[in-house]
C-alpha cells in the first residue's frame, strides 16, 4: 500500500538488465560512449524529429539546467503556482540560472492556459533593466495535480508563448503517464505543440535515475555541456545512462511502464471515489490521485500501513475551501504497483467507517 | 590495452549485484531509506569513527559541494597547481561555492608540503575584504602525479593548514589506491591526519556512479543538505547510491579492487620504464604511471589500439623540461584492466622501434 | 510640474555644502574616514541606540546587501506583492543572497498584515531541503502604496516575524517621510517596533546619492563589510559618502526636507481630489499619491509639460477594477517641489474639461 | 607627507563646481538626463570614435561589469598576477561574471607580454567542457608596478590576444596618468592598440566617485545595462555621474591632473634613489614608485607622519630578494599632492641616518 511516490519504486527489470549488458568492456568517459549515442538515436526514433539530448541523474538537475540555457539572470520564467521547479526543488532554478526569477500565474486553476499569460502581461512591469521580464515559460506535463494537457491545450499554450516572445519548456517528469493517457505520439505534446525543450524523465517510471534533456529548438543548445559538467552533472561513466534510456525506450517499454501506473492510479481513483466522505479533488487522468478525506480517515489508514502524503492546500481547485476536519492528500501509483495492493487499501477503507 | 581513464571501466559485478538486490519493494525516496542508512553506517565502519555522509553522484559535485562548507563565497581554497579541482572540473568550485577562488600554491612540486602554505601566507595579501583570504586548503590522494601521501606526510600538512586556520579538504577520487597502496587504515590518511571533509570515490573504482562525501568535522556538514538538493545532486531513488557503496565496501571489495588496479599499474610502470627512449616521469605508487615517451612511439601505440592521454606538460617534476619530440603521457590502470592486456602493451611496445 | 520621482531632484544645497566641507584634506580610503566615523555616531543619536551602519551609494545596493545578511542562498523572504525589491530592483535581492527568493503574501492589500504572515504559513511547503523556507520579511516605510505603517502595526507585523523564526528588513527608501508624516521618534518605527536591520535611504530626500544600512540586531552586519567590497560597494573616497549624511541629518535636516515633500503631495493629492473623474486610490499620508485618471486627461496633461507615470495597475485596493478609459497613475513630491508648480498644474487640470 | 594612495585625497574644485552646476532643475531619474548624454559625448571627443559607455561609482564594480560582459562563468580570464582585479576586489569579479575565473599568467615581470599570453596556452588544458577556457584578457593601465605600457607594447599584447580569440579589457585606474606620462592621444593606447573595454578610472585622479566603461567594441555592450541595474550600480540621480565626468573631462582638466600627479610621483623616485640604503624597484613612470627600503627607515618615516603602505613583495622584478631588514614599499602621488609635502618628506629623510 505504497502510494506515497513513484519515487519510492525500484526500477524495471528491464532497464537493470539493460545497465548489466551495458558493462562490460571499455568506453569512452564523460558521454563519449555507444550507449549515449544510441540512446539519443533512440530519441530521436521516438519523437521523429532532429534534436539534441543530453543525460542527467535528476529531475532537478535537468530542468534547472535546462531552463538555465532560456534565460538571463536578469529574467524570469513563468509557471503555474504549484509547479514542481517553483516548490519542490529549493532554489535550484537560481542557481542553475545564476539568479533568474520563477513567476507563478495560474491564480488557482488546473492548468496554465493562455489568459494566464495574457493576464501577466497586462500587469507586469515591462521597463528592464528595472522590472525581470519574461523569457520562459515552464509547463508541467502531466500538471501539478494531476491533469493531461491535451494536444490542443498545449499547442494553444505553447503559441500565446511564442507570441510574447517566450521560450517553452516542459518538466516531463511524467511525460510518459501523459502520453499513455493520451494515446498520442510523444511529439504531439512536445515540439508539435510548440515544446522548446523536454526534460522527459525515466526515474519516475521504472529507471534508476535517468533524465533526459532533450531540445526541439537546437539552438538553445549551445551552452549545455558547459552548464551540466560545472554544476557537476557530467556523469564519468556516461555509459550508464545511456543504456538505461535504451532498456527503457526499447520496444515502448516506457509507454507499457505507464500504462500500468496509469491503470492502478484509475482503479485506486475509482475505488476512493466510491467511499462515504471521500472526493476526488480532481479527475483521475494519469497516475496521480488527489482526494480530500477526513484527517481521521487518512491517519487510520496510515496506521494500517498505507503509505500517501497530505499535499499543498492550494492545489485544490477553486471553489469551497476544506471543512474542518478534512485534508487533502496525494496518492501515487506507479509501474510496480501491484493491483492487488490497490485492492487491499480500497477494502480496508471500505472496512474502516469513516468518523 | 584501454589505459585512458579508470572512468572507461564499467562497475564491479558485485557491485553491480548489490544494486539488483536493492530493487525489490518500496523505499522512501531522497535519502530515507534502509540501504542509504546502512551505507553510512558501514562507512563508519570504515572509518573507525562517528562521521556524517552523503552520497551524490559525480566527483565534480562532491568536491564542490564539499568545499562550499568550507568556504565563504570572498574566501579563497589553496591546491596544488595540478589539481582536479582546479583544472578538470570547469569553474564548478566557483557554482557551488558563489564565487570563491581557488589559489594554485605548489610551485611545480608533486605534492603539497607545510612550506607551501608557509610561503603563500608569506607574500599573500592578507587585507580583508580587499583581498581573498584562504580558508580551506584542499588536498589530493592519490595525487596530481600518482603519488601517494604518506599519514606523515599529511599530519604535517593538515597540522600546518590548522595553525592557519584552514579546514581540509581531500578530493580522494583515487583514495581506496591510496589505502591499498599503503597497506594502512583508511582513518590514517584521513580524520587521523587532520582531514576534515573527505571526498570518497567509488565510481573511478568498481562503482556505476557514486561518491561520497564524508564529514569528520560534523559540524561543518550543517548547509549539505541544503546545498546538495539545491544543485540537483539529491538522488530520488536514493537507496541506489546506498546500495552501490554497500557493495562496494562490503568485505573490503573496495580495497581489493583498488589493489588490482595497483598491481596493473606497477606492472605496467616496469614495462614502460625497461624501454629505451621511455622515462616515467614520477615513481608509480598506485594506479596511474605518467611517462615521457616520444611523440612518434606514442602515435604508433595508439594506431596499434593503445589508449592513452597526453598530460599537462607542468606535471612534469621541476627540472629539464621536454626535448622536442617527446611528450608526458598518462596511463591509468582500473580493477579490470587485463593483466594480458597491460603484457599486450608492452609486448607490443617492444617490437616498435623507437623513432 | 515634475512629479514623476523624488530620484528627478537634485541635492540639497545643505548637503553640497557638507559635500564640499570634506573635501579639503587627506583622508584614510575605502571608509575608514574621519566623516564615515562621525555619520555613524550620528545615526546613533538619531536612533538613540547602539547600531552598525554602513553607506552605500544607491538604494538596490542597500536592500541586496542587507538582505544577503538574513538569508541563506535557499530561503525565502517574504514581502509585499509591490515591493521595490520584488519589481524594480531587476534580479538584485538574487544576484545579492546567492539565490534566495522573494515571495509576495500581500493578496492585494495596501499594508503587509500579521495574518499575511499566518496565511502564508499554511499553505506554504515546509519540507527543507525540498522547499524553499521563509526567513526574513522585508517591509517598505513607506508602503508600497504611499501608507505609513503606524508604530503598532509595525510592531503586530515585526512580533509575528519573529515569533515565526524571521528577521525582519525594512526598505526605508522613504522612511524620513514616513518619520514627518506620523511625528514619532525614528526609533518607533524602527527597532522598538521590531526592524531588525533598515536601510535608510537619502538619496530620494535631498542627497546626491546615499544610502546607509543600519543593523540594529548588530551580529547580522558579521558578513557585510565582505559583501559590501566583492560587490563593488566600498567607496574608496568613502569620506564623501559620510559627508552626504552628516549634512543630511545635521539639525534635523533630514526631517524638513521630508516634510516639505509631505505637504507639497497633500496639496497635490487634495487639489486632484477635487477635479470631477479623479479619484485617490489612497489616502495620502507622505509624499505619494496614487490617483485613477481618465487617460485622455493623463495626455493632455503631459501634453501641457506635467511628469508623473502611469503605475502597476495591481497596486489598486481590492474592489471594482479600473473601467475602461481609466488609468492609476502615480505622483511623487520632493523636497525640492515648488508650491507655485502644484498649484500651476492644479489649475492646469481645472481648466481643461475632462473628455 | 600622505602617499597612501590616490584615493586619500578629496576632489578638485572643479569637479565639485561641476557637480554644484548640475544640481538645478529636474532631470529624469537613473541615466536618462542630459548630463550622462553629455558626458557620453565628451568621451566620444577625447576619444576620437564611436563608442558605449556607462557611469558606475567605483572601480571595482567597473571592473567586474566589463568583464562579465567578456566571458561565459565556465571561462576564464587572463591577468597580471599582481592585478587590481585579482588581488584587491574581494572575489568581486566572480560574483559579477557568475563564476568565470581568473588567472595570472604574468610569471614574475612588470608588464604582461605576448609570449606570456603564448607560454598560458602551451601548458592550459584546452577540453572544454572540463578546462575553463580563456576567453578574455585584462591589462591594466598604469601597470601593477607603476610602468606605462607603450602603444606599441599594447598593440603587440592585443594583436597576440586577438588572434588567440580573447577580448581585450583594460583597468584604467590610473590611464589618465598614462596618457599624460606618453603625451599620447588617449586612442592610441586604447581602440587604436586593440582595447575593446576600457575602464576609465576618475575618482583616482580628482573625481569624488565616478568611473566610465567604455566600449569601444560595440557589440559587447548588450547586456551591460542589466548587468549594471542587477549589481545596484544604476544611479538614481545619474546627473551627478554624468557631471563630475563633464568637469573632470573639461579642457583636458582630467591630464592636468594627473601631469601634477606624475610630477610629484617624479619628484619623489628621485629624492628616494638619492638616499643611501634605498633603491626603486621600478623605474617611476607615472604617479607610483615602489621602492626597497631599510625596515627601520620605513617605521621612523610614518613615525614622523609619512603614509605609505608595505607593498606585495611578490612585486619585485625578478632577482634577488629582499635581504632581512628590507622592506617593499609604496608611495602614491595625486593631483592634490603638494610639491612641499614632497621636499618635506625627503628632506626628513635626509636627515634621518639609516639606522
Amino acid at each position: 500500500m505504497h502510494f506515497g511516490s513513484d519515487n519510492e519504486s525500484g526500477a524495471s527489470p528491464r532497464v537493470l538488465e539493460a545497465l548489466a549488458r551495458a558493462n562490460d568492456g571499455a568506453e569512452s568517459a564523460y558521454g563519449d560512449d555507444a550507449y549515449t549515442r544510441r540512446a539519443v538515436e533512440a530519441l530521436k526514433d521516438v519523437f521523429r524529429c532532429d534534436l539534441d539530448a543530453f543525460f542527467v541523474s535528476t529531475g532537478t538537475a535537468a530542468n534547472g539546467l535546462a531552463l538555465s540555457c532560456l534565460v538571463q539572470p536578469w529574467q524570469s520564467i513563468l509557471c503555474h503556482a504549484q509547479a514542481h521547479v517553483l516548490l519542490d526543488e529549493s532554489t535550484g532554478p537560481e542557481l542553475f540560472t545564476g539568479g533568474a526569477r520563477l513567476l507563478p500565474i495560474s491564480a488557482g486553476d488546473g492548468k496554465l492556459r493562455p489568459d494566464h499569460l495574457a493576464r501577466h502581461f497586462e500587469t507586469a512591469g515591462s521597463h528592464p533593466p528595472h522590472n525581470p521580464v519574461a523569457a520562459a515559460l515552464s509547463v508541467t506535463q502531466v500538471s501539478e495535480n494531476g491533469l493531461v494537457y491535451t494536444p490542443e491545450e498545449l499547442a494553444a499554450l505553447c503559441g500565446e508563448a511564442h507570441r510574447r516572445g517566450l521560450t517553452v519548456h516542459m518538466d516531463g517528469a511524467r511525460f510518459s503517464n501523459a502520453v499513455a493517457a493520451l494515446g498520442c505520439a510523444p511529439a504531439d505534446i512536445s515540439w508539435k505543440a510548440g515544446v522548446d525543450v523536454l526534460c522527459l524523465g525515466a526515474s519516475k517510471n521504472g529507471a534508476l535515475a535517468a533524465e533526459s534533456v532533450i531540445f526541439f529548438k537546437r539552438d538553445l543548445a549551445a551552452t549545455f555541456a558547459h552548464r551540466r559538467k560545472r554544476a557537476g552533472h557530467l556523469a564519468s561513466k556516461g555509459r550508464f545512462l545511456g543504456a538505461q534510456f535504451l532498456g527503457w525506450l526499447e520496444g515502448g517499454h516506457w509507454l507499457e511502464l505507464a500504462r500500468r501506473a496509469n491503470e492502478r492510479a484509475a482503479e485506486l481513483g475509482k475505488g476512493l471515489a466510491s467511499l462515504s466522505g471521500v472526493r476526488l479533488a480532481w479527475p483521475v487522468q494519469a497516475n496521480e490521485v488527489f482526494a480530500v478525506v477526513p484527517k481521521g480517515w487518512a491517519e487510520e489508514m496510515r496506521a494500517a500501513g498505507a503509505v500517501f502524503f497530505d499535499w499543498y492546500p492550494d492545489v485544490l481547485p477553486p471553489g469551497p475551501p476544506l471543512e474542518k476536519g478534512e485534508t487533502l492528500v496525494r496518492f501515487v501509483a506507479s509501474f510496480s504497483t501491484e493491483a492487488s495492493s490497490v485492492q487491499k487499501f480500497i477494502s480496508r477503507a471500505r472496512g474502516h467507517p469513516i468518523p
